[in-house]
């Protein structure tokens, strides 16, 4: 059995002291297909593994390295979507894990993005795959593998919420409970209006306040976060009068078409409170896959800088930013 | 790139053809837990690998693999809940597709019990993950190594449905949606009353129904299908009734408490449209984990047809049965 490192602090606090340091609420989606890779990256793997799923593993994990020593040192988190490492079956998700901890070396928070949902025992698995057994763990359990806050979906009730809360809160790990998402049929299920007069999405907002004072930080802010789109700039507004004091992780900038005029109603006072989520307009900044390394790195940094100026700004204006 | 196998025939009729002719609606869960495992496999696994990641998947490989060899001869299908599997990281992932093989190569339908819910490219990456990658797809696409079908989330609406329904339908492969699952508070937001009178799992069944039409059969039956649990026996009757051409995966049996005679509700006549699914009451039948394999592969097999047994009856109580 291996003792695990003693835990630093919640996670919201964790998250809000990072934000408040680098003055960024950026978090960089990191997405890899395989496609759109810069050449040399590509060329390389195949050079060593041919056409394998472990020579696709070994290109995620290249550029993944890539796209955190770009932005370690400006932003306050990454997001891995797992879906796709899993893509490339165990060798990608060697790869998603090779990263997560490339990432926690590099001062980073990681985020899972996974949007896992399910009960009882399966959730305890869930729970073992993204936070590590429960202690005292077995001798592979890695302090420094696990994720810092892992996406869940909401469908299945609080049976599917809580045994990961409870496990978050023996880690000082945090959640991201899907409320509202950016895409436009988010509306058919979340945006339904229920007798009682809330919408779904509301009811589950209800769902997480509740359950969420279990992951309250020193600084007051939940770990028990929601995920609302960019692109529904009402609802971040809406959503976080009902949530006061949950984290927001917000994705649907960039790419899907939110701007910093969007999300600055879900921020708090001082630029807290939210993760501002970007993926491939940020990993993908460089553009032609011809490019070196280098001038990959440091596109991303750009695109991930770029990013933090636009929020600070909308921030500034609207009376909530960091302060100088 | 390698030519995939010509597919077969549409999972709907895959799946009503094996129904038939083994005369069984079951469907084995393999939720394997380290812990709970025969000791023999542990201990042969712990031999070779030591107490590893490693060591794990290769347990969780032999236990699976034994699983398939004792219900392969007399049930429609296995799940395999991928939660179990990622609980041990890679080596979990790599021992989840030699099972998924092993059944294949048994002639059972293998359903990957994964719960994925996302969008756009991310839930294209879900595709090639449980699917395969669109062709003409890498040297490494092994076409015996994809799940037949994938359970899904259904709370990001139709943009998260429909790129697995075409990857679904381009693969003769199918799908289960999440409509009301066997938990106690799947109510919170499933029985949720909507101001048009409708739940939100009817919202759900209502998305399942029109999205279906693409992967109808010869036979008439859909292989986009609803898993509704046994544990709601009502709802099962009821949605049936929303959806009737839809194959619902029916959890809940055994260990959570559903019964023969909870499920009839959701059968078609002869036997037909259901997948009664028990996980622990049946890979865990063997309860004394001192038991040799062979004892395991008897009892777990055994267990199999006790439930088969049970269904058949209650079916024919119910008219609904197979037919001599």
């Amino acid at each position: 059995m291996t003792a695990r490192a003693p835990a630093a602090a919640p996670f919201a606090d964790r998250l809000a002291n990072r934000i408040e340091a680098l003055r960024s609420p950026v978090c960089v989606g990191i997405d890899p297909v395989l496609s759109r890779l810069p050449e040399c990256i590509r060329a390389e793997a195949a050079a060593r593994w041919g056409e394998t799923e472990r020579g696709a593993g070994a290109a995620l994990e290249r550029f993944g390295r890539l796209v955190v020593d770009a932005v370690a040192d400006q932003v306050a988190a990454v997001k891995l979507q797992s879906a796709f490492f899993e893509a490339y079956g165990a060798p990608g998700v060697e790869a998603f894990w090779a990263v997560v901890r490339h990432a926690r070396s590099r001062g980073l928070l990681v985020i899972g993005d996974a949007k896992r949902g399910d009960i009882g025992s399966t959730a305890e698995a869930y729970g073992d795959a993204f936070f590590g057994p429960p202690d005292p763990g077995p001798a592979w359990a890695d302090p420094d593998r696990w994720v810092d806050a892992l996406t869940v979906n909401p469908y299945l009730g609080s049976d599917s919420l809580l045994p990961l809360v409870r496990r978050a809160a023996a880690r000082d790990a945090g959640l991201f409970v899907l409320v509202k998402t950016s895409n436009p049929s988010a509306v058919e299920i979340q945006d339904q209006p229920l007798l009682s007069g809330e919408t779904v999405a509301q009811q589950v907002a209800k769902l997480v306040g509740h359950l969420g004072r279990r992951l309250v930080g020193q600084r007051g802010l939940s770990g028990l976060g929601a995920v609302v789109g960019a692109t529904y700039p009402e609802d971040l507004t809406a959503l976080r009068e009902w949530l006061p004091r949950s984290f927001f992780l917000v994705p649907g900038y960039g790419a899907q078409g939110g701007t910093a005029a969007d999300v600055v109603g879900a921020f708090l006072p001082g630029g807290q409170g939210v993760l501002v989520s970007a993926s491939r307009s940020v990993i993908y900044a460089y553009e032609d896959p011809g490019v070196t390394e280098a001038e990959a790195r440091d596109r991303i940094a750009a695109a991930a800088q770029q990013m933090n100026t636009e929020l600070r700004a909308a921030l500034a204006r609207a009376g909530k930013g960091f302060g100088t």
